[in-house]
């Protein structure tokens, strides 16, 4: 693991040169774990922020600020003196030369290592409809949220403003995809939106009149939840006004509308111009890259296959954790991605040490949290599956715990657990640039649908 | 004032319909104001959001969030049922047919009155340098602050990854223009930043050797405010590393420099990557609109001159409030705006009520408030002026009331007391889309200096 004549053992040894790539619960707590171990950390992201990624619909529908969910990632390892930051994003990984290239500010660098932590994470995928992605914001970084978050938020406003009751209900009509946390708790949240948060706010509409519905393609929501929970937070769903359903897959979409296959065969469109793509994930394409260099291939979701250890076969230096991990029994949660991060860290230490051999991950499953409503949270932790209120007040306590964890504020508690219970929308700024960028993507997409040459920067 | 055939005291009348444009602080407490009048309001700003200016400058240097200054104006008016609020960017006013003619979603439409209170702001001026523009945001808008907080923190990034010295100086010199409370509060706040709050985040720049450069064309910074609080603002301002320059100014900039003439004529040309321009001011263009109609001439700040009674000469049914009114003794800030905002709407309940004649507006001077730095500020009340700690103390209590009006939070309070006193920046994020959006405007406008033609939407 070490090179030539460096490490622990070597006379005034170079130390050991750990690189991490992404600031996710995997690397930041792989980049923790290292704090006090005699190693020089460089942990590169291509954001400067950490993304708390299970309150990201928090953002998207305005309950939480971004800042809150997305602290700064310099700010949370300030302390930590064995650690550099680099804004920058991976091009590649070569496993020969033990080097990683990457693009920071527009120049190339090259960083070299002795240990590589990869925690490069997934994103949204459209299960090869990419041109999905115009008019389907995915919910995978801030900047997802905060789009969604104008079009929720502007729907309305095209509603309140539009004389064609037909497409006054378009406007009123939200179609979120996929039926795991992330879209159960998007569309519970849409629906808290319209039937509460917005009383009183329009004179021509009512946002209580809004549609929900959610397309699971599976034969429940909330699958991995056990089959009780997922009964239970449909019938809260169902009792927000959410239309739930299962069996259903979305086969095309344009600005204005959604296609959809049953399970029963027939297809049907229906009008709706927002929706939420919270159904596929696919790992980066730097697992395509090490898979590649390894003569291995990559999982159905992009995911490569690692030792019991979490290391890439062939390559004890080189950790993959996280989503892009592929191992029996650790789902692809912040959980996960935490205790892998952790585990690879411990290993580097422990040969660090001088300690032989190493030893297996072993997954703890400390259970599966998700919100349904205000109020009504869905919780399996082994075999005891916990619903209703004491499911929400669990969520609470684990979230703010959490939370808190990264903040050293004093009134973040009482403000988060605030937002958490209030009905207030606090964050519903849409800004122009926002709108702006918006026209300007979507007139180069119609330019170039028409030029295929052009060019985005031209 | 009403119109033929209708009015209050018409059989079976039809309501008084009174259109208030912006959503400032003049438009807003007019709003209010009218709430238990016999009147139909229609209030309409291009933006989704009231926008508590004062406060702007802690969202571009990532204290609070957009929501936590900037409340949907729709919920801050929700219970108002005599209100109607339409999004819409006001095109022009016809004095004769008495109607506002405005875009709304793309839609042109046209909204009458009986009585109307043009409350349109202003806007960032250049001093007929628009190209400044490119390359120094202006503090009027939300967009603004994000876009600023974007570079502020994006430039201590890009100091971090330069390797040439010089760049990364440049890099590292933060020029604001404009010594007004805006301009120094930003000075400040990048201060405080730099020596305080990015303190341990970086590990190949020192954050707190950065250079903030105040450039203020007058004799001396907060004019307005008296000569013993100019002094003291400027005492505490270089104790806390800005570099105070009166009687200077700015002649020419690009992305990389800045080009200045001070007093005794000579010209420098400092290397800043990053500008703030808190300078100038101008009136929105619907002053122009409204002069020409009645014949008169705007002001130098492009304002509109009215009668003591805030109403557009020859036009008792129009009222100027706020920024746009040109009245002696009136000052261009927030106070003034409210203060007018309500006389405008007092007037109209007066005549509807039937009482003659008109009352002219008197201005109620509760003094001026500025912050310089974290438990430092100054104030003007009358003849006295306050500094230190003490008008730290009233702008806080000035401000936290003032913004819990607007919130129905408990946690708020807490939320803002604790950012205001702390050193922490909680609003740090980057985004993707600030970052696209500047490239292609950017792309767009190089693009456009080759072919004339170019079409933004091209």
């Amino acid at each position: 693991m070490a090179p030539d004549g460096e490490g622990p053992d070597g006379k005034r040894p170079a130390r050991h040169r750990v690189v991490i790539i992404g600031s996710g619960f995997g690397g930041l707590f792989a980049a923790k774990a290292l704090r006090r171990a005699p190693v020089d950390v460089t942990l590169i992201d291509r954001t400067n922020h950490h993304l708390f990624q299970p309150l990201l619909y928090q953002v998207a529908t305005g309950i939480l600020s971004e800042g809150e969910i997305a602290p700064a990632t310099r700010d949370v390892l300030r302390r930590q003196r064995n650690l550099e930051i680099l804004l920058a994003e991976v091009d590649d990984i070569d496993l020969t030369a033990r080097t990683v290239a990457a693009n920071q500010m527009d120049r190339t660098i090259t960083v070299p290592y002795d240990s590589l932590i990869v925690s490069a994470g997934v994103h949204t995928s459209y299960f090869g409809h990419d041109e999905f992605s115009h008019y389907a914001a995915g919910m995978k970084s801030i900047d997802d949220a905060l789009e969604l978050r104008g079009r929720i938020f502007g729907a309305f406003e095209s509603a309140e403003a539009e004389p064609d009751e037909a497409v006054q209900r378009a406007w009123l009509t939200f179609v979120v995809v996929g039926g795991g946390p992330t879209g159960v708790e998007m569309a519970g949240q849409i629906a808290e939106l319209s039937h509460h948060s917005l009383r009183r706010n329009f004179r021509h509409i009512d946002p209580s009149q809004a549609r929900v519905i959610l397309y699971e393609g599976g034969e429940e929501i909330l699958a991995p939840f056990g089959r009780h929970n997922s009964k239970s937070a449909r019938k809260v769903l169902e009792q927000l006004g959410v239309e739930v359903h299962c069996g259903a897959f979305v086969t095309d979409m344009d600005d204005e509308t959604v296609e959809v296959r049953f399970a029963d065969g027939h297809t049907e469109r229906i009008e709706a111009r927002t929706k939420v793509w919270a159904a596929g994930m696919t790992a980066s394409f730097l697992g395509h890259r090490l898979a590649e260099q390894i003569g291995a291939q990559v999982d159905r979701q992009g995911r490569v296959g690692v030792l019991p250890d979490c290391s890439l076969p062939g390559h004890p230096e080189v950790f993959v954790v996280g989503d892009l991990m592929a191992l029996d029994g650790v789902p692809g949660m912040a959980e996960g991605a935490m205790q892998s991060g952790r585990h690879a860290a411990h290993e580097i230490e422990r040969h660090l040490r001088g300690e032989e051999g190493r030893r297996p991950f072993h997954y703890v499953d400390l259970g599966q949290l998700a919100v349904v409503s205000r109020f009504r949270a869905v919780a399996k932790i082994g075999w005891f599956q916990i619903g209703g209120v004491l499911g929400w007040l669990l969520w609470l306590v684990v979230h703010i715990t959490f939370l808190t964890g990264f903040k050293n504020r004093l009134g973040a508690l009482a403000h988060w657990a605030i937002s958490f219970m209030g009905r207030n929308r606090a964050e519903r700024v849409i800004t122009e640039q926002q709108v702006i960028a918006r026209q300007m993507i979507k007139a180069h997409r119609e330019g170039s649908a028409d030029d295929e040459e052009a060019d985005l920067a031209g």
